[in-house]
């Protein structure tokens, strides 16, 4: 088959590979219709992710459709429809009768992409399959399915509700990109006050409103607005950057919260001198995906205006070429790329 | 009367000063019969603190007895026994009514020994006194009740609630001083496995076994023994010094919390490169004293074993000798001074 295979750092290549078979008797191996590339792939290709090892095939969303299971994967069949979650989750371990797959003690947690090979190819194996995937519905269009494979769990899981947003509160999401943005759709269910996105990219800022933003500013802009009353409610943190975070700790009010959703790469500055006596709670984390069925019926009710959030389209066989313009997002305007078999 | 006043970075002095006066319809003055050091004001005597003016008299926990009340107090009269707490509550605002006495906007918060005239003196003016006092019961020892005015509040809303320390829990409390210690008297209550108090001081070490810790350890051993498990579920950082932040990011396990209660003076590193993956919430904040009412009966039932925290008491014009013992207790074994008029 082809896929796109990471070589080391900013180098990967759509190549031949062998097709992955079933290696244990709880994977699936499920053809890719439709994978996105996520900002954590640009990270990995540009070599932030050392325990990627060379020859690895990156991706870790897909939807698409079943073609063989290992003996004792007892609710999937040749020829089902389902969404390949990002994380995969043995489903016997502490952490995932608790629903924390992504800390998954039994062997799962996130591997594709990371520490197997992933989506980003014709085809892929999937460990837990039982646990690491969800039926998709026939109605349910391929553009919207894939961004249930971790793009709305992360938004819902790692933002919204481990920020706790409510009705009334003041939201801010520092940067305006995928997560970002699908964030402030997720939030919009709980009834805010006011969303301010907060982006350094003019392009990305005029998205903000189309998915629901009450404001889309320069951090200048927020931090002077917000300083005339007591800050954000809640702060979610999308940018990735240790600068993004300290504009978080600048924006959030006494009693706030800080809900961290960016992968970061480097250290920043927690200014405890100033924060220690504002009550201010942070969070952060991987996503679980353990809401996936959730917001699948909050796509098909309607409740979840996504399309905005998928600029682009391509064929599997562009895949590098969906890379270079999601890598230059904020110039091209690109949000999710979808990639289609 | 006389008072410890703060003339400027480590200048204090036993001074004569003027008497305190209603100054406002809703305050009471109240005689200071018990009073206690906190770290905090070591930090003050330092001059960490610009906000403290000099000629401010310090401290900020006190019971006495009320001795004369501005004409909108209605619940306290002159011969009452009140514990005085360190947050002084409106009562009015949002924040207030909401029990979160600490961020109070209507003119109230922490005031004492800090924004007005303080505890370490033989009377004290307390603002907004129906709502920043609780009656102290007869068969409530002093030593017990000061306790109240912010050290086991402290320990109780900061560390342990904010901790959500709960039954199975391995809790490791970094800093065996008096609010590290409080907080394993507390969390007590919450039936955790296994309490590991943490520091460098062996004698600070010897008494966390007097107030229930399972385990007394240097920073060193403490890593070792959790390395071969996931981590502690709770970390109490209880130092107030940037490297034992540090400390409590190594100790959590994923999916952990680490409530901070130390008073801060300068910045730490977060390092979110590590922990962004690790879903670990940070929590922090300064003390409302709305469990004032519920510790106090909890001591009355005999549910909370401080006597161990107090070590040292003092006639209240000894007050720079208490100072001085409190400052070196890695050395004087001192936890909590407590001086009586």
């Amino acid at each position: 088959m082809r896929a796109l295979v990471y070589h080391g750092p900013a180098q990967t290549s759509w190549d031949t590979v062998p097709d992955p078979v079933i290696e244990e008797a709880t994977d699936a191996v499920v053809r890719v219709d439709a994978t996105t590339v996520c900002g954590t792939d640009l990270h990995i290709r540009q070599g932030d992710f050392p325990e990627v090892k060379p020859g690895t095939v990156l991706g870790h969303e897909a939807v698409g459709e079943v073609v063989e299971t290992g003996r004792q994967v007892n609710h999937l069949r040749p020829g089902d429809q389902v969404i390949v979650s990002s994380v995969s989750a043995c489903g016997d371990c502490r952490e995932c009768h608790d629903g924390r797959y992504g800390q998954c003690r039994g062997g799962g947690g996130w591997l594709l992409g990371n520490l197997i090979d992933g989506t980003h190819a014709e085809l892929v194996r999937v460990p837990f399959a039982d646990h690491s995937t969800t039926r998709r519905p026939c109605d349910l269009p391929l553009d919207d399915a894939v961004l249930l494979a971790e793009l709305l769990p992360t938004a819902y899981e790692v933002g919204v509700r481990n920020g706790h947003v409510g009705p009334g509160d003041t939201v801010v999401v520092v940067g305006g990109g995928p997560v970002g943005l699908a964030s402030v759709v997720v939030a919009r269910l709980y009834s805010p006050h006011r969303i301010i996105v907060v982006d350094l990219a003019g392009s990305r800022l005029e998205t903000a409103a189309r998915v629901g933003a009450d404001a889309a500013e320069s951090p200048g802009k927020m931090i002077t607005e917000l300083s005339e009353g007591p800050g954000a409610d809640v702060v979610i943190e999308a940018s990735g950057d240790p600068d993004g975070f300290l504009l978080c700790t600048r924006a959030v009010r006494a009693g706030g919260r800080i809900a961290s959703i960016g992968t970061h790469g480097r250290p920043t500055t927690l200014h405890l001198e100033c924060l220690w006596r504002r009550n201010v709670t942070i969070s952060m984390g991987q996503v679980d995906t353990s809401s996936t069925p959730w917001l699948l019926e909050l796509l098909r009710f309607g409740q979840l205006a996504v399309a905005p959030l998928v600029t682009h389209t391509f064929g599997l066989d562009a895949m590098e070429d969906a890379y270079e313009v999601f890598a230059h997002g904020t110039g091209t305007g690109a949000l999710k790329v979808v990639l289609h078999r």
